[in-house]
């Protein structure tokens, strides 16, 4: 059997366990197979493309011959994989067949685009490749709808509005954030989005996409319509596990991993967006670092458990930031909130009393790491 | 010179001022002259006729004869005041001129319209009356516009919501109720009526109603139009203030009076929502109840000064009622809040520590009255 590592992937996750591995074996046989350029590029900058005027091409940092060459990688970039075989430790591709001692998933996920009449004129950015291909027209799109109020949602609307496009933001819940906070919370942003000039339609679904003449419908419920220029589609990320799946290996929501990040096949593995262990997905970038780390050491003969500290979330709304950690989306938390023009605190209690989740934002935000050490100890008085 | 004392006005603080004067004496000639039926109802009925399905006429609690009987007065109703003439001591009306020796304007509050084309297609809902003229169409449409999120904006929008109705609100300001209290703690009422279906362009300019066939359109800025059955204008009271303006009496927003409820011509008072005392608008029932109470004592010998101690406020949304009290529109504040899904504790503190303003909701409600008795006191710890 091949002592070699494959690598499927070529994103942060990918590029972050090469390294780690090289640092502890210098010798070892890396393939990396990626569908794309496999060129490096921060993805947290598709955030601020707009209002930065970047391209896409602005934001390569790394080109992947140079990392190959640098990491001694073997690279197959634009290489479509077929299928895995599991029981012949062998990767099929379109350029040829590779065997594998352990195989890892970096699959990442992909924007979730919402099945209605005329899905495929929404564009999604979740990836330099989804930004070259659409960047020509938002840049010359003056009015946006933007379906979606989470996280990328809000960042990306706040982006297009201080690059000066007209926005109009969709969600089905009725505050933005609403996986992430209760509205109390959520509100300072949506306000200073509206004052900003975006519009927003919550409560509300899309029903479809129609062009008409030189531009867009977005059809709502209510028999609402919005004319625009151009529909961008930020509700959410679904992980790549088909993969996976097509393999035989378990797959929930993302590839099942257990605290290893071994699949339900020992000689193969998952880390980055594709990957669910205890029924969370793994999507963000410390736990992918922190996975690539403690992968690396299980690739080269240690089996280490990947141990995740609470991790700050860091929301880039660079008029009204936010950060968050914990369990800030449970309904069941007792909030303690402290308001004023500067910024926000709320920090959320368990029943038990317990710290379990906080929210600060603007100049509020230096109460974040200190915050993030008190997760998970009792409140010091909850009755003020 | 007359003895009597005129009373122009039938609304809540006249028929108090009435009831008041004549517990202290039983004989001073009370003459009341009213532009309208003179009928007596309860004004907050109208924040919940749509859903319990009050006509007009249900809310007619005393037949303004029945109450003129009883408390021995002369009454004028349907009968407008053309002038008053300070010098001359008298009330000049459509149906004679009555002499007075003292005078009391209790002339109200008008909604105001927008100067917009189509103004005069919008239902205002500040009276009986005005509730009588639009009734019929309000019970046919089955989408209204709404225009204004204050307070009388938001309970009219749950009412009509209660009743079946599609409504769509609007408002130039970035969240419901935004002269009372921050977005952290309307976002609460928002969120209730947005999952109720009430639809909300805030941020957002009205900017004419045209007829189109049986419909309305309300057209918005940003080139949105609102197609609907009826228009509801809420965006706020102004004081009547031309009778006295007329009459040379000094008037701001409204009709300017001392601690002690005298105009600037010593025989004349004002009370209710016409008038202003020490820059504030005397509106709200209870400061019309004491400023009854007061002015009463004034009228009959003593010189009482008007001592309004700290009031609560409701906001009559039964799915989701807030009580508030205190200061609680300033920009100034450090608020901290208690959150939960039973309900919200949002205490204001002025920058000296003091407590200065609380807005409570749902389950919380019941710590209204203690927080009232708090207010002005210094925080017990601000630093949770």
């Amino acid at each position: 059997m091949s002592d070699d590592i494959i690598i499927i992937g070529s994103g942060f996750a990918a590029r972050q366990l090469v390294k780690s591995l090289r640092q502890r074996d210098k010798d070892v046989t890396i393939r990396l197979i990626a569908a794309d350029s496999a060129d490096e590029y921060n993805k947290p900058d598709l955030s601020h493309v707009f209002s930065q005027r970047l391209s896409a091409d602005d934001l390569t940092r790394v080109v992947a011959d140079e990392f190959a060459a640098q990491n001694g990688v073997l690279l197959h970039k634009n290489t479509q994989v077929i299928s895995i075989s599991p029981d012949r430790h062998t990767v099929t591709t379109a350029n040829g067949v590779f065997p594998y001692g352990k195989l890892v998933l970096a699959l990442g996920a992909e924007a979730v685009v919402p099945d209605v009449e005329g899905a495929e004129q929404m564009i999604t950015l979740n990836s330099q490749q989804a930004y070259r291909q659409s960047q020509a027209t938002l840049q010359k799109a003056a009015h946006i709808v933007l379906a979606g109020g989470g996280l990328i949602g809000t960042e990306l609307a706040m982006d297009l509005n201080r690059a000066g496009k007209k926005v109009t933001m969709i969600d089905r819940a009725s505050h933005l954030l609403s996986s992430l906070m209760p509205p109390e919370i959520s509100a300072r942003l949506q306000q200073h989005l509206l004052q900003a000039g975006v519009d927003m339609y919550l409560n509300s679904n899309l029903l479809a996409v129609k062009k008409h003449e030189n531009a867009l419908e977005v059809e709502l419920d209510g028999e609402r319509v919005i004319r625009c220029d151009a529909v961008v589609c930020a509700v959410g990320l679904k992980p790549n596990i088909a993969l996976a799946a097509a393999a035989g290996l378990e797959t929930r929501r993302g590839i099942v991993v257990d605290v290893c990040l071994a699949t339900s096949n020992p000689d193969i593995f998952a880390l980055g967006d594709c990957a669910e262990m205890e029924g969370k997905l793994l999507h963000w970038l410390q736990p992918a670092r922190l996975a690539a780390m403690s992968l690396a050491r299980t690739l080269t003969g240690e089996r280490v458990s990947l141990m995740l500290p609470a991790m700050l979330i860091k929301i880039k709304t660079p008029d009204c930031p936010f950060q968050l950690a914990g369990d800030t989306g449970s309904k069941d938390l007792l909030w303690q909130m402290q308001v004023n023009q500067q910024g926000l605190v709320a920090k959320g209690y368990s029943a038990s009393g317990a710290l379990t989740a906080f929210v600060v934002s603007e100049d509020q935000m230096k109460q974040a790491f200190p915050l993030l050490k008190q997760l998970g100890t009792p409140a010091p008085d909850t009755q003020s």
